[in-house]
């Protein structure tokens, strides 16, 4: 008997990136379509599953880990559709409305970072673990959460971006969330804040730039948040920031001075590298992800 | 067929209350226990439980809601113990061994917030909710959390007294975890600390005093860092603090207004009643989450 195939997107504001498989490590088509309004990015991203299905034959379902925010509670009216996001044309797109009319095939729906938190857990670096957080740290910042095989949701799904910070000491810039101003995590750390801080391309700042050292204290004061909060197992950051590999270090040396010897974990208190760490999967955490929830919709 | 019984125990640090019943409102039994050493607070809990068999028949199950921090990882080799605790004599205390090698009965083990807050989803004012947040305020802070009908655990488990708060304008007090210092909610907005900060116990303190501005301020930048983490469907706030019902009003203000629009849900827009709210249980959270472990524990 051969294994199911599966289609998986990675909905990004920027690009899908859509793949067919049947597993983390048999993923055999995949392509990138730009985001541009959700009729011509939908458009392309069926007639790319209806190629795949007359290549290779029905698919068993389809899983979407997407930008947000959305809706994603089962039992909501509005389920399946993107919410009030600032991206042009987008707001209130029946995103799994249009898939599942287009596919007739059972559809997992979820944020990204929720998904990339699921396969990570599934088959990346959290595998055995009770829980996962899974952190993007690029344009924006977000955050996803699996406890006992779940994806966390609830009034909405987490916006872990947005968790507050208090200013890391001498840094007077203004922030740059339009909602929170300098007081969250992502008005402060995401990669469009430390390059208004700077005047510069965050990745041309060399190592030893002050900028880094905020930036991993701005990420320590929300980790330390998530770890008393949801008490991780795992905590993975990903994201274009995290390419500075070198932050790692000073991200978990701060953690350990705020928490102050207050959780008696060795993860913490040796600040060990196999608890806060990059992806197991590296970029294929989103695309992967999107195949979990394929893979739990068709249960 | 009688409906089995089951015990409960709510370990506090001052006191222990224990109970017998076979559901939320039919506990036929209660009594309470102060905490003293260890084995003379687990010798009358005991016999407690030993009479109550005499009395009603064999318990089904029991179930612990203990004070911390606690070992309640089921897969640890040091799994049922009260471990890094300052509270004399405690540190180390094998909670549930002790019990099962008394009782020879099935043990559900969890901490008093978790227990609580699965008490308020399964029975209390979170009954239907996906998810439910308990936070207690009293002569500490701590919050448990339920999500598809299990409570949070991880690396150890959650610790929410300790989430980061940054200083209420005007507020010059020292901060009073020993951790921490200011940076903490616990730090600064527990009872010792309100104690300590204006000299006078705080329910003295009257509803119009600056002190209740800044806890309301407190809490609710803790609670911002919660729904943007947790994402829970419904906050309980109960524990001896919050016997002042007129902070939830002004809790609910501040969390709309430091999220400033960003969550678009009416539970939060709409400052609901039924989302920032007082135990549906009211102070029998505690024992009838101990009694919902035991019943969970059976299973």
């Amino acid at each position: 008997m051969t294994k199911p195939l599966y289609g998986a997107i990675e909905a990004g504001g920027t690009k899908f990136v859509c793949g067919v498989g049947s597993g983390p490590e048999a993923v055999i088509e995949r392509t990138t379509i730009e985001t541009t309004t959700p009729r011509a990015t939908l458009a392309g991203t069926v007639a790319f599953f209806r190629e795949a299905v007359e290549r290779h034959g029905e698919l068993a379902a389809l899983g979407i880990a997407s930008f947000g925010p959305i809706d994603c509670r089962p039992s909501s009216s509005s389920y399946g559709r993107i919410t009030s996001t600032p991206k042009e044309g987008w707001r209130e797109t029946d995103f799994v409305g249009i898939m599942r009319e287009a596919l007739s095939i059972p559809i997992g729906f979820d944020t990204d970072v929720n998904a990339a938190a699921l396969a990570e857990w599934r088959w990346g670096c959290a595998r055995g673990r009770s829980n996962c957080l899974y952190v993007t740290v690029g344009t924006g910042i977000g955050g996803g959460f699996v406890v006992n095989g779940e994806t966390l949701k609830g009034l909405l799904h987490p916006e872990m971006g947005h968790v507050r910070v208090t200013r890391e000491q001498g840094d007077e810039f203004g922030g740059n969330c339009p909602f929170h101003g300098s007081a969250c995590l992502e008005g402060m750390a995401a990669g469009p804040a430390i390059e208004k801080r700077w005047g510069a391309a965050a990745h041309t700042l060399p190592p030893a730039h002050q900028a880094w050292a905020w930036e991993a204290g701005y990420l320590a004061q929300a980790i330390v948040n998530w770890v008393v909060t949801l008490s991780p197992e795992a905590i993975v950051l990903g994201g274009g920031v995290m390419q500075q590999g070198h932050l790692f270090g000073p991200i978990r040396s701060r953690v350990r001075l705020l928490l102050n010897d207050y959780i008696q974990a060795p993860e913490i208190l040796e600040e060990s590298a196999s608890y806060i760490q990059a992806p197991g999967l590296g970029t294929q955490s989103g695309l992967l992800g999107a195949l979990a929830l394929a893979m739990d919709a068709r249960k």
